[in-house]
C-alpha cells in the first residue's frame, strides 16, 4: 500500500487515548476504507511525563510546530476550550491541514470563522463528537437533510443534567441530593457549572441550529437557563399531568409575516411522557428533528465516554482522510440562510403554573383574568382543595414568552395568591 | 449565478411526483446549498398522457436517450424493479452521469456492480431513500460509522408489516384480520406478499448488510420468513413474558475462532417491551445499530410515504451535485472485508416454544431431555396446568439455528406433547 497519511493528535485525555489506541487496533481496516494507511505523526499535550501510554517519540508540547509540520496531513483536535485552540487550528489551515474537531465550546463561538477559513484554504473541518458524542447526527443535517427544509430540532444533548433529572424522577429527591449522587457516581464533574447551568447545551444548541438553518448562530445567541431551580415539586407536578422533565436544547425556525427567524433556547421543560424523547433515561442523548418533508425523525445514542466519542473522531477522520487521498475537500457549511435570531421574549412557548391560592369564591376568576390581560390563553385548568387553601395547575396555550413571564410575576403580587409552586415550560403537547 | 445543472427523472410516481414538485418549491434553496441551480432536463414515464401534473414538454418515454443526452448531469431513478433499471444505471454510468436511486431491489440483487460501474466511470451512486426511507441512515453507516467496527444492524424497515403485527398487538385480532384492515387503510397494497413474505425487508437487510460490514451481501444471502404464519396465540404468548412481535431485518457479524461472518436474515421475533425497538410502532421504521466503539444507536423516522421518501432522494441529490460543482466523485462503497455469509442453520439464534402438554408427572423432565439432546440449554419454563392438560412455555439460550428448529420437530413427534402451539424466535433478552 502507498505512503500513509499522517494525523497530529493535538491533546490525549480520555477522547485522545481512546482515539489513539483504536487508530493502533483497528490499522488495518481504516487503511482499507481510506485507500492508504494512517500514522500518528505526533501527539500533542501540556506534561508529556504524564502519558507513559504514548510511544515517547510521538509526545511534544509544540503543537503549534506540530499542526505546520510539512508532513502532517490531518489534525486531530481533542483539548478542548478556545484558546490556544482556535489559533491552533487557525495555523493548521493556513498549512493546508484538514481538522477534525470534538470541540463545541469553540466551534460554538467561533464556527463560521474556522470554516471560512478552511473554506479558503481548500480543506476539511469536521466535528461530529462535538454534539451528543457518539450519534451520528452532524453528517445528517449537513449533508442527509440537505435537501429539506427543517422546521424543529429538539435534543437531550447534556448527558449529566439527563442523569440527574431522571434520578429526580424515579426518587422523588431533590436536585441537591440528585447531584450529590451523580458527582459521586462520576456522571457530574466536580465543578458541575458547565452542565447544569445549561452551558455545554447551549454550545450544542449553537451548533445544531448553525447547520440546520443554514445561518451563523452562536452561543451568545442561544437563551439558556440550567436546572438547577429544578425542586421535586415541578417533578411530581409533571408527572400528574403525564408528563417529565427534560433539559432541552431547542432549535426552531419561527416562520413570520415579516421574515423567517430562529429561535434557539435551552431550558428545562416537561414534556409528555408518550414523546419519543421522554424515553430517553440516565446519561443517553437524543435528538429529535422535525422536517416538512422528512416528517419527525429521532437520533438516539451515548452521548459521552472515551471509545464513543473517539467513533464520531475516527467517523470524521476517514472522510477527511479520502478526501484527501481524491485531492478535494468535502462540502463546506454554508450560512447563506442568514435568519436573525429571535429573543426568547418574543419565541411563543408554553407554561405550566402550578398556584396555592385562598380557597374562596372567585379565586379563579380572578387568576384567568390575570392570564387574559396579557394575551396568554388557558388549555387546562386543574383544582384541587384541601381546607382552606387549594391548588391551581394551569397549562397555558402558546404565547410570546415574555407575555407568560410577565403573568407569572402578576400572580406573584396577586393578594389571592398565597404562593407559586413550580413554574415550568411545557414542550410536545399537543 | 452559473449554468444549472440538470437533472433526468425516471419514473413519476408518488416518489417522483414529490421530487419534481420539492425542486420547484425549494429551487432557491437548494441552489443556496449547491453552489448551481438544479433544473430538470426531461421526466421519462411509460405513459406520458397519465403525467398531467409534468410540463408536456419534459415528458418522454425513451429513458435510455434521456439518462445519455449530453446537457444531463445526474439521473434520479424511482421507477424501481430490475430491468429495465440496471440497464439504464449502466448507460447513465458510462455517460458519465452520477445516479440517486431509491431502488432496494436492484441495490439488493446487484448493488456492488453498479458501485463497480460508478466507480469505473468516476461518478457517484446514492440510495438513502432505499432503506427506512427519510431515515438518514445509510450515509451514517457509510460515512459516519467508517471508522468504527459494527457488531448488529437489527432494523425494523417494513411499514406494513410494522402496522399489521402492531394492530394484532393492539386488538388481539389474527393476522387475516389485520391484512385485511391494513389493505382496507392504504397501509398495504393489494398483492401484499412482498411485505408480507418478507422479500422488501430482505432487500433492504442486504444492502444494510453490505455497508454495515463492508462485504458483498444480496438479497439472496438472506434468510427470510415473513409474518403470515403469526397467530393471535404468538402475540399473546409474547406479552406474557413482557414481549412484542416485530418483524426484524437483523445483520450480525458473528466472531468465531475460524474467521468471522456474515449472518442475515428476516424474520418475526419477540423482543422485549423494555428494548428501543419495541415502541416503534404502526407505519414507522428504526434501525437499531451496536457498534464497537460508539455503542448502542438508534435511527428512527417515517419509513415510506411520497414527501419523506424525496426528502432522502432530495438529500442524496444534493450531495451528488455538490460533488458534481466540485468536479469530484464522493467516497465509494468498498466491500473489501469480503466476509462469508453464514446460512441460518448455523446462526446462533433463542426460541419461545409453546406447547401443550398431557399434565402428568414426568411431562417436563422428557420435554428438557428433548431440548438437551440436541444441546439447547434452557433459560426459563412456565408451566400452567388446566385439567389433564398443561401449557409449558420455554424460553431457550442461544444456540445454531438448526439444533433449535430439529428440537421443535423432535417436540412435535413426542407422544407427550398434544400439540407445539407457539414458535418465534427472541431477540434482544439479556
Amino acid at each position: 500500500m502507498s505512503t500513509p497519511l499522517t494525523v497530529a493528535l493535538l491533546g490525549c485525555g480520555t477522547v485522545g487515548g481512546a482515539v489513539l489506541r483504536l487508530l493502533g487496533e483497528q490499522a488495518d481496516d481504516l487503511a482499507a476504507r481510506i485507500g492508504r494507511p494512517v500514522e500518528v505523526a505526533g501527539v500533542a499535550v501540556r506534561r508529556p511525563d504524564r502519558h507513559p501510554e504514548v510511544p515517547p517519540h510521538l509526545l511534544t508540547t509544540d503543537a503549534h510546530g506540530l499542526v505546520t509540520r510539512d508532513d502532517v496531513d490531518l489534525v486531530v483536535e481533542v483539548i478542548g476550550g478556545i484558546e490556544p485552540v482556535r489559533s491552533l487550528l487557525l495555523a493548521a489551515f493556513e498549512a493546508g491541514k484538514s481538522v477534525v474537531s470534538a470541540n463545541k465550546a469553540l466551534l460554538a463561538e467561533d464556527g463560521s470563522a474556522l470554516h471560512a477559513a478552511a473554506a479558503k484554504a481548500g480543506v476539511d473541518l469536521y466535528y461530529e463528537a462535538a454534539v451528543a458524542g457518539a450519534i451520528p447526527m452532524l453528517r445528517p443535517l449537513r449533508e442527509s437533510l440537505a435537501g429539506d427544509q427543517l422546521r424543529r430540532v429538539v435534543g437531550i444533548v447534556n448527558g449529566t443534567t439527563n442523569y440527574i433529572l431522571s434520578r429526580m424522577a424515579e426518587t422523588g429527591h431533590g436536585f441537591t441530593e440528585a447531584l450529590a449522587e451523580a458527582t459521586e457516581l462520576g456522571y457530574a464533574e466536580a465543578d458541575p457549572t458547565a452542565d447544569v447551568d445549561g452551558f455545554d447545551a447551549a454550545a450544542k444548541a449553537a451548533i445544531l441550529a448553525s447547520l440546520a438553518f443554514h445561518t451563523e448562530v452562536t452561543a451568545a445567541d442561544v437563551h439558556r437557563e440550567g436546572i438547577s431551580a429544578i425542586t421535586a415539586t415541578d417533578v411530581a407536578r409533571a408527572a400528574e399531568i403525564g408528563c417529565t422533565v427534560k433539559l432541552l436544547a431547542i432549535c426552531e425556525r419561527v416562520v413570520n409575516g415579516g421574515g423567517d427567524s430562529v429561535a434557539v433556547r435551552v431550558h428545562p421543560a416537561m414534556i409528555p411522557t408518550t414523546h419519543p424523547l421522554a424515553a430517553v433515561g440516565g446519561a443517553f442523548n437524543a435528538v429529535f428533528v422535525e422536517a416538512e418533508a422528512a416528517g419527525q425523525l429521532m437520533f438516539y445514542g451515548q452521548g459521552a465516554g472515551g471509545d464513543a466519542t473517539a467513533s464520531a473522531v475516527l467517523g470524521d477522520l476517514v472522510a477527511v482522510a479520502r478526501n484527501r487521498v481524491a485531492g478535494v475537500a468535502g462540502p463546506g457549511v454554508t450560512t447563506y440562510a442568514g435568519l436573525p435570531a429571535r429573543p426568547i421574549a418574543e419565541t411563543p412557548t408554553r407554561y405550566h403554573v402550578g398556584l396555592d391560592v385562598a380557597d374562596r369564591p372567585g379565586v379563579l376568576a380572578t387568576v384567568a383574568q390575570e392570564f387574559a390581560r396579557h394575551g396568554v390563553s388557558i388549555a387546562t385548568v386543574r383544582q384541587d382543595g384541601h381546607g382552606d387553601a387549594a391548588t391551581l395547575v394551569i397549562v397555558t396555550h402558546s404565547a410570546p414568552d415574555a407575555a407568560l413571564s410577565a403573568t407569572v410575576d402578576a400572580l406573584r403580587d396577586m393578594p389571592a395568591v398565597r404562593g407559586v409552586t413550580s413554574v415550568l415550560r411545557v414542550e410536545g403537547l399537543s
